[in-house]
Protein backbone atom coordinates (compact mmCIF):
# COMPACT_ATOMS: atom_id res chain seq x y z
CA UNK A 1 0.00 0.00 0.00
CA UNK A 2 3.00 2.70 0.90
CA UNK A 3 4.26 1.84 -2.15
CA UNK A 4 1.43 2.18 -4.69
CA UNK A 5 1.69 4.61 -7.32
CA UNK A 6 -0.97 6.96 -5.77
CA UNK A 7 0.81 7.20 -2.70
CA UNK A 8 4.01 7.95 -4.35
CA UNK A 9 2.43 10.63 -6.12
CA UNK A 10 0.57 12.25 -2.92
CA UNK A 11 3.76 12.30 -1.02
CA UNK A 12 6.11 13.60 -4.08
CA UNK A 13 3.48 16.46 -3.92
CA UNK A 14 3.52 16.97 -0.05
CA UNK A 15 7.19 16.77 -0.71
CA UNK A 16 6.76 19.72 -2.52
CA UNK A 17 4.30 22.21 -0.18
CA UNK A 18 5.72 25.02 1.85
CA UNK A 19 3.37 25.87 4.50
CA UNK A 20 3.67 29.37 4.90
CA UNK A 21 2.46 31.41 8.00
CA UNK A 22 2.42 34.74 9.81
CA UNK A 23 -0.19 37.51 8.47
CA UNK A 24 2.09 39.63 6.03
CA UNK A 25 3.90 36.72 4.59
CA UNK A 26 0.72 34.91 4.11
CA UNK A 27 -0.46 38.09 2.12
CA UNK A 28 2.55 38.72 0.23
CA UNK A 29 2.27 34.69 -1.51
CA UNK A 30 -1.08 35.51 -2.31
CA UNK A 31 -0.21 38.83 -4.06
CA UNK A 32 2.32 37.17 -5.59
CA UNK A 33 0.23 35.57 -9.31
CA UNK A 34 3.05 33.63 -9.96
CA UNK A 35 2.69 31.19 -6.87
CA UNK A 36 0.59 27.93 -6.96
CA UNK A 37 -1.09 27.73 -3.72
CA UNK A 38 -2.79 24.49 -2.76
CA UNK A 39 -4.94 25.97 0.27
CA UNK A 40 -5.31 28.93 2.86
CA UNK A 41 -5.39 27.79 6.39
CA UNK A 42 -7.36 30.17 9.35
CA UNK A 43 -7.61 30.01 12.72
CA UNK A 44 -11.50 29.59 14.00
CA UNK A 45 -9.89 31.92 16.80
CA UNK A 46 -9.12 34.88 14.33
CA UNK A 47 -11.21 38.03 13.52
CA UNK A 48 -12.77 38.63 10.29
CA UNK A 49 -11.27 41.75 9.63
CA UNK A 50 -8.07 44.37 8.46
CA UNK A 51 -5.52 41.61 7.25
CA UNK A 52 -7.23 38.28 8.10
CA UNK A 53 -10.84 39.64 5.81
CA UNK A 54 -8.12 40.78 3.07
CA UNK A 55 -6.28 37.12 3.09
CA UNK A 56 -9.69 35.36 2.46
CA UNK A 57 -10.92 37.47 0.14
CA UNK A 58 -7.75 37.43 -1.90
CA UNK A 59 -7.69 33.37 -1.63
CA UNK A 60 -11.62 32.99 -2.65
CA UNK A 61 -10.87 35.28 -5.88
CA UNK A 62 -8.02 33.11 -6.54
CA UNK A 63 -9.79 29.84 -6.54
CA UNK A 64 -8.06 28.26 -3.59
CA UNK A 65 -9.32 26.45 -1.03
CA UNK A 66 -10.05 28.36 2.32
CA UNK A 67 -9.70 25.55 5.55
CA UNK A 68 -10.48 26.64 8.89
CA UNK A 69 -8.98 24.88 12.17
CA UNK A 70 -9.00 25.18 15.86
CA UNK A 71 -5.98 27.07 17.35
CA UNK A 72 -3.96 23.69 17.84
CA UNK A 73 -4.50 22.17 14.85
CA UNK A 74 -3.38 25.42 13.03
CA UNK A 75 -0.20 24.98 15.11
CA UNK A 76 0.52 21.65 13.94
CA UNK A 77 -0.02 22.90 10.18
CA UNK A 78 2.01 25.68 10.82
CA UNK A 79 4.59 23.98 12.83
CA UNK A 80 4.92 27.70 14.49
CA UNK A 81 1.66 28.18 17.04
CA UNK A 82 3.54 31.14 19.00
CA UNK A 83 4.32 33.46 15.03
CA UNK A 84 1.55 31.90 12.65
CA UNK A 85 -0.91 34.36 14.05
CA UNK A 86 -3.66 32.47 12.64
CA UNK A 87 -2.90 31.87 8.84
CA UNK A 88 -0.85 30.01 6.73
CA UNK A 89 -1.13 28.99 3.75
CA UNK A 90 0.52 26.26 1.52
CA UNK A 91 2.79 26.92 -1.18
CA UNK A 92 3.59 24.54 -4.17
CA UNK A 93 7.80 24.74 -4.67
CA UNK A 94 8.23 23.10 -8.08
CA UNK A 95 11.66 22.41 -7.46
CA UNK A 96 11.57 20.78 -3.79
CA UNK A 97 11.78 17.09 -3.67
CA UNK A 98 13.26 14.27 -1.62
CA UNK A 99 17.06 13.78 -1.74
CA UNK A 100 16.93 10.28 -2.15
CA UNK A 101 14.06 10.39 -5.29
CA UNK A 102 15.82 13.09 -7.24
CA UNK A 103 19.37 10.90 -6.76
CA UNK A 104 18.62 8.99 -9.94
CA UNK A 105 18.29 11.72 -11.74
CA UNK A 106 20.46 14.11 -11.02
CA UNK A 107 23.39 15.14 -14.25
CA UNK A 108 26.34 13.37 -14.02
CA UNK A 109 28.65 16.39 -12.86
CA UNK A 110 25.72 17.55 -10.09
CA UNK A 111 26.80 20.34 -7.95
CA UNK A 112 25.03 20.17 -4.76
CA UNK A 113 25.24 22.44 -1.51
CA UNK A 114 24.86 20.68 1.65
CA UNK A 115 24.03 22.84 4.58
CA UNK A 116 24.74 21.48 7.89
CA UNK A 117 24.19 23.30 10.98
CA UNK A 118 23.11 26.66 9.19
CA UNK A 119 21.05 27.93 12.15
CA UNK A 120 20.89 31.84 11.17
CA UNK A 121 18.11 32.34 9.16
CA UNK A 122 19.40 35.58 6.91
CA UNK A 123 22.39 33.26 6.11
CA UNK A 124 19.87 30.64 5.40
CA UNK A 125 18.25 32.59 3.01
CA UNK A 126 21.44 33.88 1.28
CA UNK A 127 22.79 30.41 0.50
CA UNK A 128 19.23 29.91 -1.09
CA UNK A 129 19.12 32.80 -2.76
CA UNK A 130 22.87 32.66 -4.58
CA UNK A 131 22.21 28.76 -4.99
CA UNK A 132 19.28 29.50 -6.83
CA UNK A 133 21.27 32.17 -9.07
CA UNK A 134 24.29 30.10 -9.96
CA UNK A 135 25.13 26.76 -10.36
CA UNK A 136 23.90 24.47 -8.10
CA UNK A 137 21.43 21.77 -9.04
CA UNK A 138 20.67 20.78 -5.24
CA UNK A 139 20.65 22.12 -1.78
CA UNK A 140 20.75 19.30 0.98
CA UNK A 141 18.65 20.47 3.69
CA UNK A 142 17.46 18.21 6.92
CA UNK A 143 15.02 20.13 8.92
CA UNK A 144 17.18 19.11 12.50
CA UNK A 145 19.95 21.32 12.71
CA UNK A 146 18.93 23.81 10.75
CA UNK A 147 16.80 27.09 10.78
CA UNK A 148 13.20 26.42 10.15
CA UNK A 149 12.13 27.41 6.28
CA UNK A 150 10.04 30.67 7.92
CA UNK A 151 9.64 34.21 7.58
CA UNK A 152 12.84 35.19 7.89
CA UNK A 153 14.36 32.56 4.91
CA UNK A 154 11.99 33.89 2.79
CA UNK A 155 12.51 37.02 3.14
CA UNK A 156 16.30 36.75 3.06
CA UNK A 157 16.15 34.48 0.36
CA UNK A 158 14.27 37.79 -1.67
CA UNK A 159 11.40 35.12 -2.16
CA UNK A 160 13.59 32.48 -4.49
CA UNK A 161 13.02 30.02 -1.42
CA UNK A 162 9.87 29.18 -3.68
CA UNK A 163 11.77 28.14 -6.47
CA UNK A 164 15.29 26.56 -4.97
CA UNK A 165 16.12 23.29 -5.63
CA UNK A 166 15.67 22.14 -2.12
CA UNK A 167 16.49 18.59 -1.80
CA UNK A 168 14.81 17.56 1.89
CA UNK A 169 16.56 14.49 3.62
CA UNK A 170 16.07 12.90 7.14
CA UNK A 171 19.84 12.82 7.90
CA UNK A 172 22.78 15.01 6.46
CA UNK A 173 25.17 12.06 6.85
CA UNK A 174 22.97 9.33 5.90
CA UNK A 175 22.36 11.53 2.28
CA UNK A 176 26.03 11.92 2.10
CA UNK A 177 26.50 8.55 2.42
CA UNK A 178 24.58 7.92 -0.75
CA UNK A 179 26.56 10.83 -2.44
CA UNK A 180 29.46 9.12 -2.25
CA UNK A 181 28.11 5.48 -2.84
CA UNK A 182 27.86 7.60 -6.38
CA UNK A 183 31.34 8.19 -6.68
CA UNK A 184 30.51 11.97 -5.92
CA UNK A 185 33.04 14.04 -4.36
CA UNK A 186 32.01 15.06 -0.84
CA UNK A 187 33.93 18.26 -0.21
CA UNK A 188 34.17 19.79 3.45
CA UNK A 189 34.56 23.55 3.44
CA UNK A 190 37.13 24.30 6.01
CA UNK A 191 39.54 26.91 6.74
CA UNK A 192 42.28 25.13 7.44
CA UNK A 193 42.16 23.00 4.43
CA UNK A 194 45.36 23.04 2.35
CA UNK A 195 43.66 22.66 -1.13
CA UNK A 196 41.53 25.34 -2.42
CA UNK A 197 37.94 25.62 -3.85
CA UNK A 198 39.52 27.06 -7.06
CA UNK A 199 42.30 24.79 -7.39
CA UNK A 200 39.72 21.86 -7.16
CA UNK A 201 37.29 21.38 -10.45
CA UNK A 202 35.51 18.55 -10.32
CA UNK A 203 34.89 15.87 -13.96
CA UNK A 204 32.02 13.99 -11.65
CA UNK A 205 29.30 14.82 -9.34
CA UNK A 206 29.93 16.79 -6.21
CA UNK A 207 28.55 18.32 -2.80
CA UNK A 208 29.99 20.79 -0.96
CA UNK A 209 29.26 20.34 2.65
CA UNK A 210 28.47 24.19 4.80
CA UNK A 211 28.99 24.12 8.33
CA UNK A 212 27.79 26.08 10.90
CA UNK A 213 29.29 29.71 11.29
CA UNK A 214 30.91 28.79 15.20
CA UNK A 215 31.22 24.97 15.29
CA UNK A 216 32.10 24.46 11.03
CA UNK A 217 31.26 21.09 9.61
CA UNK A 218 30.05 18.38 12.32
CA UNK A 219 31.59 15.49 13.04
CA UNK A 220 28.99 13.35 11.28
CA UNK A 221 29.17 15.14 8.16
CA UNK A 222 33.09 15.43 8.18
CA UNK A 223 33.33 11.18 8.38
CA UNK A 224 31.49 11.33 4.78
CA UNK A 225 34.12 14.01 3.30
CA UNK A 226 36.31 12.77 1.00
CA UNK A 227 38.25 15.89 0.67
CA UNK A 228 38.21 19.54 2.14
CA UNK A 229 38.32 22.69 0.95
CA UNK A 230 39.78 25.79 1.76
CA UNK A 231 38.89 29.59 0.39
CA UNK A 232 42.27 31.99 0.47
CA UNK A 233 42.00 34.81 2.38
CA UNK A 234 44.27 37.76 2.83
CA UNK A 235 45.04 40.30 5.57
CA UNK A 236 45.14 37.70 8.15
CA UNK A 237 41.00 37.07 7.96
CA UNK A 238 39.96 34.35 9.61
CA UNK A 239 36.91 33.43 8.13
CA UNK A 240 34.06 34.33 5.65
CA UNK A 241 30.23 34.58 6.11
CA UNK A 242 28.78 31.32 5.07
CA UNK A 243 26.77 32.60 2.71
CA UNK A 244 29.36 34.53 1.21
CA UNK A 245 31.59 31.11 0.79
CA UNK A 246 27.81 29.44 -0.78
CA UNK A 247 28.21 31.95 -3.65
CA UNK A 248 31.63 31.60 -4.48
CA UNK A 249 30.70 27.64 -4.78
CA UNK A 250 27.48 28.66 -6.91
CA UNK A 251 29.86 30.96 -9.01
CA UNK A 252 33.38 29.28 -9.20
CA UNK A 253 32.38 27.20 -12.24
CA UNK A 254 31.06 30.36 -14.04
CA UNK A 255 34.05 32.16 -13.16
CA UNK A 256 36.50 29.66 -15.27
CA UNK A 257 36.39 30.35 -18.54
CA UNK A 258 35.22 27.02 -20.37
CA UNK B 1 49.73 76.38 7.42
CA UNK B 2 47.72 73.88 6.52
CA UNK B 3 50.23 72.23 4.39
CA UNK B 4 52.63 71.84 6.26
CA UNK B 5 53.99 68.42 7.42
CA UNK B 6 53.10 68.53 10.54
CA UNK B 7 49.42 69.71 9.47
CA UNK B 8 49.41 66.46 7.28
CA UNK B 9 50.73 64.17 9.41
CA UNK B 10 48.23 64.99 11.89
CA UNK B 11 45.53 64.77 9.71
CA UNK B 12 46.86 61.48 7.89
CA UNK B 13 47.02 59.80 11.92
CA UNK B 14 43.15 61.00 12.65
CA UNK B 15 41.87 59.56 8.85
CA UNK B 16 43.04 56.31 10.49
CA UNK B 17 41.58 56.47 13.59
CA UNK B 18 38.03 54.54 14.54
CA UNK B 19 35.89 55.62 17.08
CA UNK B 20 33.94 52.93 18.45
CA UNK B 21 31.59 53.67 21.06
CA UNK B 22 29.23 51.21 23.25
CA UNK B 23 30.42 49.28 26.46
CA UNK B 24 30.69 45.62 24.98
CA UNK B 25 32.32 47.02 21.65
CA UNK B 26 34.43 49.29 23.38
CA UNK B 27 35.33 46.15 26.14
CA UNK B 28 35.76 43.96 22.83
CA UNK B 29 38.13 46.40 21.45
CA UNK B 30 40.62 46.59 24.80
CA UNK B 31 40.66 42.78 24.76
CA UNK B 32 41.89 42.68 21.56
CA UNK B 33 45.91 42.59 21.84
CA UNK B 34 46.08 43.50 18.09
CA UNK B 35 43.96 47.08 18.31
CA UNK B 36 46.16 49.90 18.55
CA UNK B 37 44.00 52.26 20.66
CA UNK B 38 45.04 55.98 20.88
CA UNK B 39 42.23 57.31 23.70
CA UNK B 40 39.73 55.99 26.22
CA UNK B 41 36.87 58.55 26.05
CA UNK B 42 34.39 58.19 29.17
CA UNK B 43 31.26 60.49 30.47
CA UNK B 44 31.64 62.02 33.07
CA UNK B 45 27.95 61.27 34.14
CA UNK B 46 29.33 57.24 33.80
CA UNK B 47 28.81 55.75 37.45
CA UNK B 48 31.95 53.51 38.06
CA UNK B 49 31.12 50.63 38.08
CA UNK B 50 30.80 47.25 36.28
CA UNK B 51 31.38 47.18 32.74
CA UNK B 52 32.71 50.68 32.89
CA UNK B 53 35.09 50.32 35.81
CA UNK B 54 36.15 47.38 33.99
CA UNK B 55 36.55 49.16 30.54
CA UNK B 56 38.56 52.08 32.74
CA UNK B 57 41.00 49.47 34.32
CA UNK B 58 41.84 47.88 30.82
CA UNK B 59 42.77 51.11 29.45
CA UNK B 60 45.26 52.08 32.15
CA UNK B 61 46.60 48.67 32.13
CA UNK B 62 47.18 48.70 28.37
CA UNK B 63 48.61 52.57 29.14
CA UNK B 64 45.95 54.02 27.08
CA UNK B 65 45.11 57.74 28.07
CA UNK B 66 41.46 57.97 29.39
CA UNK B 67 40.36 61.29 28.48
CA UNK B 68 36.91 62.06 31.09
CA UNK B 69 33.61 64.50 29.29
CA UNK B 70 30.88 65.87 29.30
CA UNK B 71 27.80 63.87 27.85
CA UNK B 72 27.72 66.30 25.53
CA UNK B 73 31.20 66.49 24.52
CA UNK B 74 31.28 62.52 24.33
CA UNK B 75 28.41 62.70 21.84
CA UNK B 76 30.29 64.66 19.92
CA UNK B 77 33.29 62.29 19.86
CA UNK B 78 31.34 59.43 19.42
CA UNK B 79 28.67 61.06 17.04
CA UNK B 80 26.28 58.39 18.49
CA UNK B 81 24.86 59.69 21.82
CA UNK B 82 21.96 58.19 21.46
CA UNK B 83 23.66 54.67 21.31
CA UNK B 84 27.53 55.42 22.92
CA UNK B 85 26.35 54.61 26.60
CA UNK B 86 29.16 57.55 27.43
CA UNK B 87 31.92 55.43 26.44
CA UNK B 88 33.86 55.63 23.23
CA UNK B 89 37.67 54.32 22.41
CA UNK B 90 39.78 55.42 19.36
CA UNK B 91 41.05 52.53 17.15
CA UNK B 92 43.69 52.86 14.67
CA UNK B 93 43.39 51.47 11.73
CA UNK B 94 46.61 51.08 10.09
CA UNK B 95 44.87 50.92 6.30
CA UNK B 96 42.60 53.63 6.85
CA UNK B 97 43.18 56.29 4.52
CA UNK B 98 41.90 59.30 2.60
CA UNK B 99 41.55 58.45 -0.94
CA UNK B 100 43.50 61.81 -2.44
CA UNK B 101 46.14 60.54 -0.44
CA UNK B 102 46.09 56.87 -1.35
CA UNK B 103 44.96 57.61 -5.62
CA UNK B 104 48.95 58.16 -6.54
CA UNK B 105 49.92 54.72 -4.31
CA UNK B 106 47.41 52.79 -5.94
CA UNK B 107 49.09 49.63 -7.87
CA UNK B 108 48.62 49.75 -11.77
CA UNK B 109 45.78 47.14 -11.96
CA UNK B 110 44.44 48.37 -8.62
CA UNK B 111 41.06 46.74 -8.01
CA UNK B 112 38.74 48.96 -5.87
CA UNK B 113 35.04 48.53 -4.15
CA UNK B 114 33.02 51.81 -4.15
CA UNK B 115 30.39 51.51 -1.73
CA UNK B 116 27.62 53.73 -3.26
CA UNK B 117 24.21 53.68 -0.88
CA UNK B 118 25.13 50.86 1.38
CA UNK B 119 22.63 51.97 3.91
CA UNK B 120 22.34 48.68 5.11
CA UNK B 121 25.21 47.72 8.04
CA UNK B 122 24.60 43.88 8.25
CA UNK B 123 25.73 43.62 4.36
CA UNK B 124 28.16 47.00 4.94
CA UNK B 125 29.96 44.52 6.94
CA UNK B 126 30.11 41.51 5.02
CA UNK B 127 30.97 43.26 2.16
CA UNK B 128 34.00 44.77 4.05
CA UNK B 129 35.05 41.29 5.39
CA UNK B 130 35.06 39.80 2.01
CA UNK B 131 37.04 42.46 0.21
CA UNK B 132 39.59 42.21 3.38
CA UNK B 133 39.72 39.03 2.67
CA UNK B 134 39.52 38.99 -1.24
CA UNK B 135 41.79 40.92 -3.93
CA UNK B 136 40.16 44.24 -2.82
CA UNK B 137 42.94 46.81 -2.64
CA UNK B 138 40.70 49.85 -1.26
CA UNK B 139 37.07 50.09 -0.34
CA UNK B 140 35.52 53.94 -1.49
CA UNK B 141 33.47 55.14 1.57
CA UNK B 142 31.38 58.43 2.16
CA UNK B 143 30.07 58.91 5.03
CA UNK B 144 26.95 60.28 3.65
CA UNK B 145 24.65 57.86 1.89
CA UNK B 146 26.36 54.75 3.38
CA UNK B 147 25.56 53.26 6.90
CA UNK B 148 27.88 54.95 9.47
CA UNK B 149 30.67 52.58 10.43
CA UNK B 150 29.50 51.76 14.30
CA UNK B 151 29.11 48.49 15.97
CA UNK B 152 26.77 46.60 13.77
CA UNK B 153 29.15 47.07 10.90
CA UNK B 154 32.08 45.91 13.43
CA UNK B 155 30.00 42.73 14.60
CA UNK B 156 29.02 41.73 10.45
CA UNK B 157 32.67 42.02 9.62
CA UNK B 158 33.76 39.85 11.97
CA UNK B 159 36.15 42.65 13.45
CA UNK B 160 37.71 43.16 9.87
CA UNK B 161 36.95 46.50 9.51
CA UNK B 162 39.81 47.58 12.35
CA UNK B 163 42.57 46.29 9.09
CA UNK B 164 40.44 46.57 5.99
CA UNK B 165 41.55 49.32 3.49
CA UNK B 166 39.12 51.80 3.73
CA UNK B 167 39.47 54.80 1.16
CA UNK B 168 37.50 57.93 2.33
CA UNK B 169 35.96 60.45 0.28
CA UNK B 170 33.66 63.58 0.99
CA UNK B 171 31.66 62.62 -2.46
CA UNK B 172 31.52 59.24 -3.99
CA UNK B 173 31.12 61.31 -7.47
CA UNK B 174 33.76 63.12 -7.29
CA UNK B 175 36.25 60.20 -6.62
CA UNK B 176 35.43 58.09 -9.70
CA UNK B 177 35.89 61.66 -11.63
CA UNK B 178 39.46 61.01 -10.17
CA UNK B 179 39.24 57.23 -11.26
CA UNK B 180 38.55 58.43 -14.77
CA UNK B 181 41.12 61.05 -14.72
CA UNK B 182 43.87 58.20 -14.23
CA UNK B 183 42.51 56.09 -16.99
CA UNK B 184 40.71 53.32 -14.29
CA UNK B 185 37.63 51.62 -15.64
CA UNK B 186 34.70 52.72 -13.38
CA UNK B 187 32.38 49.66 -13.54
CA UNK B 188 28.31 49.66 -12.27
CA UNK B 189 27.15 46.49 -11.42
CA UNK B 190 23.71 46.18 -12.94
CA UNK B 191 21.50 43.45 -13.42
CA UNK B 192 20.56 44.62 -17.11
CA UNK B 193 24.17 45.33 -18.18
CA UNK B 194 24.93 43.30 -21.16
CA UNK B 195 28.49 42.44 -20.41
CA UNK B 196 29.61 39.85 -17.56
CA UNK B 197 31.24 40.32 -14.57
CA UNK B 198 33.27 37.11 -15.35
CA UNK B 199 33.70 38.35 -18.81
CA UNK B 200 35.68 41.72 -18.02
CA UNK B 201 39.31 40.86 -16.90
CA UNK B 202 41.07 44.58 -16.72
CA UNK B 203 44.41 45.20 -17.91
CA UNK B 204 44.61 48.53 -15.70
CA UNK B 205 43.38 49.61 -12.88
CA UNK B 206 39.07 49.26 -11.68
CA UNK B 207 36.51 50.68 -9.64
CA UNK B 208 33.65 47.99 -9.20
CA UNK B 209 30.80 50.48 -7.55
CA UNK B 210 28.04 48.64 -5.40
CA UNK B 211 24.61 50.28 -5.54
CA UNK B 212 22.19 50.64 -3.04
CA UNK B 213 19.62 46.79 -2.50
CA UNK B 214 16.76 48.55 -4.10
CA UNK B 215 17.61 51.81 -5.86
CA UNK B 216 20.92 50.36 -7.73
CA UNK B 217 23.43 52.85 -8.72
CA UNK B 218 22.59 56.44 -7.82
CA UNK B 219 22.72 58.40 -11.24
CA UNK B 220 25.92 60.51 -10.18
CA UNK B 221 27.86 57.78 -9.90
CA UNK B 222 26.40 56.21 -13.05
CA UNK B 223 27.09 59.24 -14.45
CA UNK B 224 30.52 58.84 -14.04
CA UNK B 225 30.92 54.71 -14.83
CA UNK B 226 32.53 53.49 -17.86
CA UNK B 227 30.69 50.26 -18.43
CA UNK B 228 28.01 48.17 -16.47
CA UNK B 229 28.72 44.60 -15.53
CA UNK B 230 26.03 42.35 -14.71
CA UNK B 231 26.04 38.75 -12.71
CA UNK B 232 24.70 36.07 -14.75
CA UNK B 233 21.30 34.51 -12.81
CA UNK B 234 19.27 31.54 -13.25
CA UNK B 235 15.66 30.20 -12.25
CA UNK B 236 14.97 33.69 -12.49
CA UNK B 237 16.53 34.95 -9.83
CA UNK B 238 16.43 39.12 -9.96
CA UNK B 239 19.29 40.05 -8.18
CA UNK B 240 22.08 38.71 -6.01
CA UNK B 241 23.07 40.17 -2.33
CA UNK B 242 25.37 43.31 -2.34
CA UNK B 243 27.77 41.61 -0.79
CA UNK B 244 27.44 38.71 -2.52
CA UNK B 245 28.18 40.81 -4.99
CA UNK B 246 30.79 42.12 -3.61
CA UNK B 247 32.57 38.66 -2.64
CA UNK B 248 32.37 37.74 -6.37
CA UNK B 249 34.26 40.72 -7.49
CA UNK B 250 36.73 40.32 -4.26
CA UNK B 251 37.15 36.65 -5.84
CA UNK B 252 37.16 37.01 -9.65
CA UNK B 253 41.08 36.90 -10.40
CA UNK B 254 41.16 34.50 -8.07
CA UNK B 255 38.45 32.17 -10.17
CA UNK B 256 40.31 32.80 -13.12
CA UNK B 257 43.34 30.57 -14.12
CA UNK B 258 46.41 32.58 -14.24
Amino acid sequence: MSDSPEYRERKAFFDRVLTVYGRKPVLEVLQNPQLHCHALHLAQSNREQGLVRDIRALAESRDIPVNTHSREALARISRNGRQDQGVAVDVLCPAFRQFTDALPDLPPRARLLALDGITNPQNLGMIIRSAAAGEIDGILYARGGNAALGPLVIKASAGTLYRAPLLLCDSLPGALRLCRERQMEVCALAADATQTLFEFNPDGGCVYVLGNETEGVSPGALKEATRGLAIPMRNGVESLNVAVTASLIAYAGLMRPT
